[in-house]
């Protein structure tokens, strides 16, 4: 590549658009993809089971952040919401908005953490798209990642199958991402370092397969927070949601700064957990089989699916005094993820 | 909606983003998406055939102009790559980064383009996600679409089945998109007025099925134009490609407007047309089904697939003179879609 920083060329679906393609994501993406011709979409092999697709688009700052950078979480988030949907996450799709001046380098690096974790979570980055728009319309660089995946038979993940009784499991520790990307962005210091969550959890997935319909939801708690995708689960499965404050894992540190901060780690978004809602028979062999993996080693029951009040989150704090629980209002931390 | 204009906390993933989703999304797209509950993902029902999938994100200034507007174009420039690969078009994702600030009465005439272009297109819009940025760090509005599509048996588009002896046609008049965007955005005034050709061209994928593998390619000539695209073909396909200055359809004000611009309109991007190349003996068979639908009544043979020089475009002009016309070197017009 002769230039160092993107031109607004790279994206005029001409010859130095052609190059940037060639030379920046072929080269960084072809190993784990299916060698195809240059055209305007991909060929896909799916194996049998129903398909599903997602979509996000990434618009972090910082881009680059103690955990991952914006190409880590732009193939995790995506690959989350597929093994949310219960299933296997195969292709993603990628779409760069690039600022005119933004740099090669950095470029790179947010292209090679995509491949790295793309490889990491068996999936292939299969077609894209690179639009380059002038200085001061974009801050830097935004991903959109699409996804397609495929869920196996006997996994149905949906809060209608919800039932009063099913137990409430958090795979790890809350906040992490969202306190770790506040204090990047504001320069805070802390004695113990926080770094992001940010991972993708196909693992998780494939782990609970053989649980089958005895696993009745997941949903990753990433925009909102806990606290919000409980309230979500509760409204959409029309029960209520009764959590034990002292069982949801919260890193000392991560408790510490929200405090310092004025900031309730329940509401800061995670890009490494999921919230999974089960029978309670299997509860306890559903959180040793997280347990076995690293990514949800931390894994905790923290509550139960009631009846009454429907639609609602209750919080039982450690005086044993129970309170609602709400979703977000406001913005809270904005280009969270 | 209470509010007039987006707020960042219409991205929080709280309780406003809901009812952004509700009010705006769902209300508009409902009619023709399968219902299902407000997941991260949907379940997609694929018929038989080869799955494709395509990605685009649409930056393009200004957000409404004489044809369309950034939601038809959204549905139709993704619709039309799923065109391109031999599918036929059937779900879209659709992701939009929102500037704080942006007016909801926009963002309203935006998603009822897309719902209304989608149900045309007989595409469902299946997932979606919004984010929204402070001012200043997003020009207004960006929409990423992603699509699948299937292929049906017997349909083969590809660069590497295009033969020496092939035709080339192109579904209608050249450079209107491009033309209109930049008269919009630079003031110009033309006696006639200049539309833009967005569409989605669902109809010519159709109509063509039944030639089967006798059409050997199929690619839209946006970014980079006609010329550029007739050279990506030339380049992948290792032949030549020969055509006739006279041949190729130019709206005379957009002829004129060119030239007065001293732009060429064989660099400026279409949204509405495709480059078809198709076994001779099929050509004019090919040429009277275009003709037949409204998108590419003015569809026109402009000349032939050529063994030497390979990877090379020559154009004859009136005069017999036969040049190289290359690929788009450069930026051209900026944000065109």
């Amino acid at each position: 590549m002769k230039h160092s920083h993107i031109l607004l060329a790279h994206g005029s679906g001409g010859r130095l658009s052609q190059q940037l393609i060639e030379e920046m994501f072929v080269s960084s993406f072809d190993k784990h993809a299916v060698p195809r011709e240059l055209n305007d979409g991909a060929v896909l092999a799916l194996p049998p089971g129903k398909v599903v697709m997602s979509t996000d688009s990434f618009v972090i700052s910082p881009l680059f952040f103690p955990g991952g950078d914006i190409g880590k979480l732009a193939v995790s988030g995506t690959v989350n919401d597929l093994v949310a949907c219960g299933s296997r996450p195969l292709y993603l799709s990628t779409a760069f908005i690039l600022e005119e001046g933004f740099s090669l380098d950095s470029l790179r690096r947010i292209v090679q953490s995509m491949a790295d974790t793309a490889r990491l979570a068996g999936v292939e980055l299969v077609t894209g798209d690179t639009k380059v728009v002038e200085k001061g319309s974009v801050d830097q660089i935004f991903i959109n990642t699409a996804g397609i995946g495929v869920v196996p038979d006997g996994v149905v993940y949906q809060p209608g199958r919800i039932n009063a009784g099913d137990r409430v499991l958090v795979t790890g520790t809350i906040g992490d991402h969202g306190l770790t990307i506040l204090a990047e962005r504001e320069g805070f210091k802390f004695n113990t370092p926080v770094t992001s969550d940010c991972a993708p959890l196909h693992e998780i997935g494939q782990s609970l397969q053989p649980f089958g319909e005895k696993v009745h939801c997941m949903r990753d708690p990433t925009r909102g927070g806990l606290a919000t995708v409980l309230n979500e689960l509760a409204v959409q499965a029309g029960l209520g949601i009764q959590v034990e404050e002292e069982r949801i894992p919260i890193l000392d540190a991560v408790r510490s700064a929200c405090n310092m901060l004025g900031m309730d780690p329940l509401y800061m978004a995670n890009e490494g957990k999921m919230v999974i809602i089960c029978e309670p028979g299997i509860s306890e062999k559903v959180l040793s089989t997280l347990r076995s993996i690293d990514v949800s080693k931390n894994a905790t029951d923290i509550g139960e699916v009631i009846s009454q009040p429907a639609g609602m989150v209750l919080i039982k704090t450690a005086l044993g005094i129970e309170r609602i629980l709400t979703a977000l209002e406001g913005e809270h931390v904005p280009r969270i993820c």
